[in-house]
């Protein structure tokens, strides 16, 4: 089945616009065994509109049109779809009605440009819009079926939940089963070289590598003729071979966040954490804390950026910063004894460096960091320099120092 | 001009890819004055791409086709291209010895798959790739330029920087003044109503409005015919004239983030700053340290999770806890002023608040957010109902702190 994904709006063609709509319409579709084969992007011009639609029902089993339904001047898509499929717009009462109870029950009359999202395309399906005032539309040219959504994430997500996906699982395809491995620690061509021949993988199978700043993930599907296929052994087995090539590498292979493994492993062990921050500056703790129900193990962060902080708040002695330097894995160690100490925490990370652009040395550049954890038995400092930006090297800080706990806390018992 | 790009690769249709080329492509087209009317994406189909290309180069004067320039199996463009412009693919000598030069300056040898990158469609020029194997090119096809870029970032960029950019820039067309103006504390429909009649804007003056969480944007831009404009006076007098409806709401109106915004007047006043969290658990610091040199007004961070660390490191009377809760103005403001105290810093903000997704009640639902700002005349606390998931909510709380604070250092003195 030939997908199309048409999105329409000047403001996607403007360089700070994230398409976030049809990378969520592609994950539903993929669960369905359904590929997207041709995105287009086009701007609020009726001819270029009805031009793309004109050409894509010509390729397509099934066009997703998206925006370009609101009620002002610059939204063309009823209208471009009109021209395009030769089919005259039609007025709708009931469509009108809803609109105008919808701006009434907020004690608004309902605005004159409103009135034209009451007209649909003849022969169209109303898809009803809660979350709006647009309703979508859906209607079959030829052999293409095609649905109109209304542009507004909060508005087209539910509506392709409601509306199209179970109609496209109904038109029965098969189903697929995934799995995601995040690994970190090793760079993109050591994953490569680990796992060279087991890609690309045969048959139903599908592996992709996706590589970003400190992390690199490997998505493996397998698709199914069986609409609600539960178990997928071709995947199972492909997972399992990944595994065990990357070994602890992987630090998750179910697609979690790293502070979400991390957090799931504290709890485990009943145990708490605290944080002590210089260079990443308070995000460690922020991410530690981005996972609902952290309270559960997060005691405290320090974010001692100054060192009269340092020395203060974490005990880290005046004249080992003065001797060291605040960026050595001496300090790095003694802020996380300190942060645990003060906390009254099982495991505290510590986290100083150079994040840039300015403050580096030939001794000590931009990009070098120490992280450090401290616990009951013992402390381990890791000194690494990163590559990228002040946020990128800021980020990678974090990683190293989750990814440090991580691996503490996977250990077996007294080893 | 018409400008078309295409993107080639399976990988971009896939859920987790985001498309930053084209944004940043974009953004640089934007400043000659040129814009982008339709961006097509497509997977690592030959016959897909090919009929992509032979449509697109019927509409388009440019053609920006980036991808599957790669030495695998999946990348075609190079054999797509030859089929879809009917011109055969040219082996050249030179471009096989600068690959094979660069994979032995690394010590390594030219692996066979790697040859087909020394294939040109006929009458291509070569465009250098310094950092990496596969050259781009460039070829005229009828009306259209076809300009053929390789997919990694740190490649294409570098290229359309120096072999595309400069030849459309002098094919001339103009140049673009924009202005950015960023605003927080008001709603888009708020906004909206403040500047509905200077919108749509007449002439070369073009506006636009990006709503995000917690901030909108006004873009305006002016095209000017000129090839190096210096001035944009009917965009600063629209500029001024959305300053003056907007007032203090704009936080910015050259693009900057708060953060940043926030960062300069600290330092314009030689103040520092100290920050409290309990439910943003450190993004606050984390955004505040993001800026570069923000070590000269950052003193310390407290990101004081439980209930004890309040009290312990920032002297929140336990009773003040037990009576009023954590979540309360009150808290908020002891956060403020203890950290304030404890850091020795001129300003302190603080927030408490439930991001959820769980720990709301009726009294105190997800999503309340106390903010407060401690100074050396006095402290200010608000209560604010932020809508959202649980990193939404904790990113407006921060939002709302940082903005707190830019209002006061924005005051004259003395009042």
């Amino acid at each position: 089945m030939k997908i199309e994904i048409l999105a329409i709006g000047s403001e996607l063609l403007t360089p700070s616009f994230v398409d976030t709509n049809s990378l969520e319409l592609t994950r539903r579709l993929n669960d369905l065994g359904l590929d997207v084969v041709r995105k287009t992007i086009v701007g609020d011009e009726a001819e270029e509109i009805a031009a793309c639609v004109r050409e894509a029902v010509r390729r397509a089993d099934v066009l997703i049109i998206m925006g370009g339904l609101g009620p002002t001047e610059d939204d063309k898509t009823r209208e471009a779809c009109a021209a395009a499929l030769n089919r005259p717009l039609l007025y709708k009462a009931e469509i009108y009605e809803s609109i105008r109870e919808r701006f009434l029950r907020r004690g608004r009359d309902l605005p004159p440009s409103n009135a034209k999202q009451a007209f649909v395309l003849e022969g169209a399906d109303i898809l009803p819009n809660p979350n709006g005032t647009a309703p979508g539309q859906r209607l079959v040219e030829g052999g293409c079926e095609i649905v109109l959504l209304p542009g507004p994430p909060k508005e087209l997500l539910p509506m392709f939940e409601d509306a199209v996906w179970p109609r496209l699982r109904a038109r029965g395809h098969g189903s697929t089963g995934r799995r995601v491995l995040k690994i970190t620690g090793l760079g993109e061509s050591d994953v490569d070289t680990r796992i060279a021949d087991l890609y690309p993988p045969p048959g139903p199978l599908r592996l992709t590598i996706l590589s970003s700043l400190g992390q690199i993930e490997l998505h493996v599907t397998e698709f199914s003729a069986e609409k609600e296929a539960a178990l997928f052994p071709k995947l199972e087995s492909l997972a399992a071979k990944l595994l065990d090539r990357l070994g602890d590498f992987v630090y998750s292979a179910a697609g979690e966040d790293l502070e979400t493994v991390v957090g799931r492993l504290l709890k485990a062990g009943g145990a708490t954490l605290a944080c002590a921050e210089s260079c990443s500056g308070g995000l460690l703790s922020g991410r530690v804390t981005s996972v609902p129900g952290s309270s559960a193990y997060f005691k405290e962060g320090f974010v001692t950026y100054a060192n009269e902080a340092k020395i203060r708040a974490l005990g880290v002695p005046g004249d080992l910063i003065a001797s060291r330097g605040a960026v050595s894995g001496e300090v790095a160690g003694a802020m996380a004894e300190g942060a645990r100490r003060a906390a009254g925490a099982d495991y505290a990370l510590a986290v100083t460096g150079i994040a840039g652009p300015d403050g580096g040395t030939p001794d000590k550049p931009v990009g070098l960091v120490f992280t450090a954890l401290s616990w009951k038995g013992g402390l381990e400092t890791h000194r690494s320099i990163f590559i990228g930006r002040r946020d990128q090297i800021r980020f990678q800080a974090a990683q190293k120092a989750l990814d440090i706990l991580r691996r503490r806390l996977s250990r077996p018992e007294g080893t």
